[in-house]
């Protein structure tokens, strides 16, 4: 069975949810990548505690600021990376950080700050990033694409599918995702030249925060980010552009 | 051959392109309706001439100031419409307003700026006309959603298309019209109860302003628009969630 075989791993929002429970399993996984890059928006917070734990018993793991919302936030991080990885590249990055408002009425502010963080800020930390993610894909000695060579993984969910939805209930999150699926398809587009991985994933209703307050979850988080973790291991350059479930299945856009 | 029979129909952005020859087709048609407004952001300025000049031919055109972006402009707008209806509804709600930015690299205001008048726009003003639009559908005698009754258009684009995408150029606009097309399929199941019929429209790939910065287009704006108001006439509650072009024909998401 193939592994994810990444030496360096960059994740967003990872003090919670899906986003830490990665970094727990990349961590603690047989095949350690030498590198794991949790951010999040406050390391210092009581809201990163669980993170920081964990940093502290897993030499790999480097905990850097970043707000996917503010440029400069971006572009320290990306420095910050771009040093600590000594002129190697960056494998993989896990656009995870997003938000989900439950709202009775939409409104301006509702919409533009949940596409704020849920579209615009994976496109800016994809600008930022791109030349580690470059770099990975040009030293990297394998042909063809994979989440172990160069790999941009987008956060996404069922409810960007236009296709499935059918409570129009959270409309800022639904269009934010699906302009999110979007944002996917184009990146897969740009970027087949450079060899870059681009995939948007359902991680599936999760046990988290953000699952338990639409309802009751019906995976753990544990079990999503191992069948996630298991999915990426095996994609190569015709899954590029699409997206899928946590175990690896087509949704339909 | 049914033909569109509403008899109050409200288009966005109609100072040019698309918009204005819905506004002149329709006053011009063998079955106008008693109210066309005609709305775009400066009814006063140099670019609104030739609405100005084809509301002076024809009384039922109503040019009404509506900036899409400005939640006080599109009350106004609302109050304006409602007064003047009389106390009946509004059968038609063309949400054609909307913008293409070519950047060669997008940026955090190019997305924001984009999805505040491509997608927000049309879900605000959609919200402050409702009230009219479920009038028009409880005060007509006919079973069912038609746009002669109450329905809700939105001008959408191929380039919605996350399927269809294969050039990942003006990203920000892909996005947006992505976004747009989940807006208007929440929108179909929200008003479902209501009657009222929510549509996506690509009206092709036309020689307006918008179309011809982006090469070289294959209709002319007269010919799209005879077939979208034809295409309009023929639409039942079997359409409401669906996004087609010109001709009805479906277009993947």
């Amino acid at each position: 069975m193939e592994v994810l075989n990444a030496r360096s791993i960059l994740v967003t929002g990872s003090n919670r949810g899906i986003g830490l429970e990665l970094i727990r399993q990349l961590a603690e996984g047989r095949n350690q990548p030498e590198w794991i890059f949790a951010t999040c928006r406050d390391p210092d917070g009581p809201r990163a505690q669980e993170l920081r734990n964990l940093a502290a018993k897993h030499q790999g793991v480097k905990i850097i600021q970043l707000d996917t919302t503010d440029l400069s936030s971006v572009k320290a991080a990306a420095a910050t990376v771009t040093e600590e990885l000594k002129g190697t590249g960056l494998n993989l990055l896990v656009n995870n950080a997003g938000i989900l408002m439950l709202n009775t009425q939409e409104t301006q502010k509702t919409m533009s700050e949940t596409y704020e963080t849920n579209v615009i800020g994976p496109m800016i930390v994809i600008q930022e990033f791109l030349p580690l993610l470059k770099k990975a894909s040009q030293e990297s000695p394998h042909k063809g694409m994979s989440c172990s060579k160069a790999a941009i993984v987008n956060m996404s969910s069922i409810g960007g599918s236009i296709t499935r939805v059918n409570i129009p209930k959270a409309v800022s999150y639904l269009c934010s995702k699906a302009a999110l699926n979007m944002l996917t398809k184009c990146q897969s587009l740009e970027f087949v030249k450079d060899e870059i991985l681009c995939i948007a994933v359902h991680p599936g209703w999760v046990e988290t925060d953000m699952g338990k307050s639409v309802g009751q979850p019906q995976l753990t988080v544990e079990f999503s980010v191992k069948e996630i973790l298991n999915t990426l291991a095996h994609l190569s350059e015709k899954d590029s552009g699409t997206f899928v479930d946590w175990e690896g299945k087509i949704v339909p856009w």
